[in-house]
C-alpha cells in the first residue's frame, strides 16, 4: 500500500505534517508513503527520524495551491500544486490513497476530475467520523461538497454513510437517520422529508427516522445524512460550544486540586492537564481527517490547522479505507441498491 | 403592563411555571400577570406563595394545546387552548406580552393570524440571546419560523435582529453577520451570498460580513442571521455539544477536590457543584426565552423542557422587550430603511 501526502496543504510547517505521517505508518513497514512537495524539506525532515524507511519515495512538487488558484486554470492542470500532484498520484494508480491539509473545495474538484466518482455515485460527499456519549462513533455527511441534495442524492449518501460505517467499524446494519429540525414524520423542508421517505422505503438501510441537531453525539445513530450547508454547520456549531466549554472549564479547574498527587502544584498547569484530558475525549484532532466518499480512491481532507497528532489520525483514516476497499464497498452497495 | 402567562404549555406541571412567573414579577408590583389555564391549579399556586399579588389575573382555558390538534381548526377557533386565550389576550390589547412553553410552529402561526406582524414585516423570525466567550450577548435569527428564506427575508431578518440587540442590551450600532460555511465573499449558496450583498450596501446595518458556525460563541457579532434551517441546526448542535461536555467532565471532576473547602466530601457531590457553577456560564436556562420577532406585539417561547428559573427568565425576556418597545422599534427600523 502507498498513501500519497501532500506536505505543502496545511497551515504548518510541512515537518509538522510529515512527522505525523510517519508516526501513522511507523509500526507499519509494508505501508510506503509518497511524500510530495518541496523535496529538500521533506528529506531533511526524513532524515531527522531514526525510522525513516527507505521505501518511501519523495515526489518534488514544490507549489502550494494558492486560495487566489483559478480553479479552471487548476482543473486544466495549467497551474501545477502539491495537492494536485497527489490527486493524479492516485489517479494513475501509483497511489491507494490521499492525503492533503488544503482547500477542501478544491481537493473535492480535482479529486472529482481526475480520480472520477464511484459507479452509481451522482455527487459524492464529504463524511466525518465523530465520538458520542455512547463510546460508538458516529459518522455525518455531507460536510459542504454540496450545499444543496435532492432527495436522491440524500438517499446515496445514505448508502454511502452506511457503506462507510460498516467497512471501517464493522457495524453490521449500521442505523441512518436524517438530520432534520424535529424529530415528527411530516416536519422540515420537502427534500428531507422525500429523502426519508426513500430511505424508509428501502430494505438495504436501518432506518431510524429524524435526528436532531442536539442528538449528534448522543449515540442514537450510526450514520446521519444532511444537505452539505446543514451538515457543515452542525459541525461546525459543535466544535465551537465545545471551545466554548473549555474557555469556560479552564478558569473552573484553577479552583481544583487533583485528587491524586499531581506532576506539578502550579494551578494553571493542573487545569491544563486536566483540561486536556477531558477534552481527548473528543479532541477534533484524535478524530481528525474527513473522507472524500464516492469517488473511485481514498481520498481523506485534513483539516487546514491540524497538529502532528491530528495528522497522523488523518493517514490512519486513510490507511484503514484503503484496508477495507471503501470505494468498492460503496459501488457495490449502490450497484445492489439498483438492482 | 400585563404579561399573558400560558400555564399548561411546558413538559413540566404548570405549578413550576405559575411559580417561575411569579419569581420573575416578585419585585415588580408594576406587573401583572393574567396566568391562564386550569383555574383551581393556577389559584392553589398562587395561594402557596407570599408574593401572590391580588393585582394578577386568573383566565379560564383549561385545554392545552395538543401535539395532534389541526392547525387549521387551531388558527379558525374551533379548538380551544390555553395559548389561544393568551395569543388573544396580546391580540385584543388586554395583556402587552405573552409567554408560552408550548408548540414553536402553532404559537407562530396563531400569533401571525390573531396578532398581526408590524409594520413592513413580511415573514416575522424567532431569535434567540446567547452567550459568548467575549462576556457579550448574540442575538440568532432566524432559528425555525422559516426554513428558507430569500435575500430580502434574510436583509430584513438583520434589520429585526439589530433592532432587538439594540433595544433590550442599548448595543448602539450591533454588528451584524450572516451565517456561511465559509468566510469568502464568493462562498455559499446564492440566496446568502446576495443577502449579503444587500446587508453590505446597507448604510443602517454594521456589516461584519460571514461568520462560520464555529465562531458563533466568539464573540465576533452581535446579531448573526440564517435561515431557519440552518440556525435551528447551529443552535441545536451548540446544545448537543454542550452537554457531551458536560457529561465527560462529570467523570473528569470526581478526580478533583476543590481548593476551598466543599460543603461536602462527597466526590460525587462536589463534582456535580463545580459542574453547575461550569455550566451556569452558559446555561441555556439562563438564556430561555426565544422572540418571535415581526410581530406587532411581544411573543416569547420558552423550552418546552423548562424548569422554573428558566420560565422566570422567559418571563424577563417579554418584560424586557415590552419596556423598551421592541415591535414598534423594529416597525419604525424597517420603515427607516423603506424610507
Amino acid at each position: 500500500m502507498r498513501i500519497a501526502i501532500d506536505t505543502l496543504g496545511g497551515d504548518a510547517d510541512a515537518d509538522v505534517l510529515i512527522d505525523g505521517a510517519l508516526d501513522a505508518v511507523a509500526a507499519r513497514p509494508d505501508i510506503a508513503l509518497n511524500l510530495i512537495g518541496e523535496p529538500e524539506s521533506i528529506h531533511r525532515a526524513l532524515g531527522g527520524r531514526a525510522d525513516s524507511y527507505s521505501h518511501h519515495t519523495v515526489t518534488p512538487s514544490p507549489r502550494r495551491l494558492d486560495i487566489t488558484d483559478s480553479l479552471r486554470l487548476t482543473l486544466r492542470g495549467a497551474l501545477a500544486s502539491s495537492m494536485r500532484t497527489a490527486v493524479e498520484s492516485v489517479a494513475d494508480r501509483s497511489c491507494d490513497g490521499l492525503v492533503s491539509a488544503g482547500s477542501t473545495g478544491a481537493l473535492m474538484a480535482l479529486s472529482r476530475h481526475l480520480v472520477g466518482r464511484a459507479q452509481g455515485v451522482d455527487r459524492p460527499a464529504i463524511a466525518k467520523r465523530l465520538p458520542t456519549a455512547s463510546g460508538r462513533s458516529v459518522w455525518l455527511l455531507d460536510l459542504g461538497a454540496n450545499l444543496k441534495a435532492g432527495p436522491a442524492q440524500l438517499h446515496q449518501f445514505a448508502h454511502m454513510g452506511a457503506a462507510l460505517a460498516e467497512s471501517v467499524a464493522n457495524i453490521a446494519t449500521p442505523r441512518v437517520a436524517m438530520l432534520n429540525i424535529g424529530s415528527e414524520f411530516h416536519k422540515g423542508p420537502a427534500n428531507i422529508r422525500a429523502a426519508a421517505q426513500l430511505v424508509a422505503e428501502d430494505d438495504a438501510i436501518r432506518d431510524v427516522g429524524y435526528v436532531e441537531a442536539h442528538d449528534l453525539f448522543k449515540g442514537a445513530a450510526d450514520v446521519i445524512v444532511a444537505e452539505g450547508f446543514a451538515g457543515n454547520v452542525a459541525l461546525k456549531a459543535s466544535e465551537g460550544a465545545a471551545q466554548m466549554a473549555a474557555h469556560v472549564l479552564r478558569e473552573e479547574l484553577r479552583r481544583w486540586t487533583p485528587r491524586e498527587s499531581a506532576a506539578t502544584h502550579d494551578p494553571d498547569e493542573q487545569a491544563r492537564a486536566g483540561l486536556s484530558r477531558v477534552f481527548n475525549a473528543y479532541n477534533p484532532q484524535l478524530y481528525n481527517g474527513a473522507s472524500l466518499v464516492g469517488l473511485s480512491r481514498v481520498v481523506v481532507k485534513s483539516h487546514g490547522g491540524t497538529d502532528r497528532e491530528g495528522f497522523a489520525q488523518a493517514v490512519r483514516t486513510a490507511i484503514e479505507e484503503v484496508e477495507m476497499n471503501v470505494p468498492e464497498r460503496i459501488a457495490r452497495c449502490l450497484a445492489g441498491r439498483l438492482a
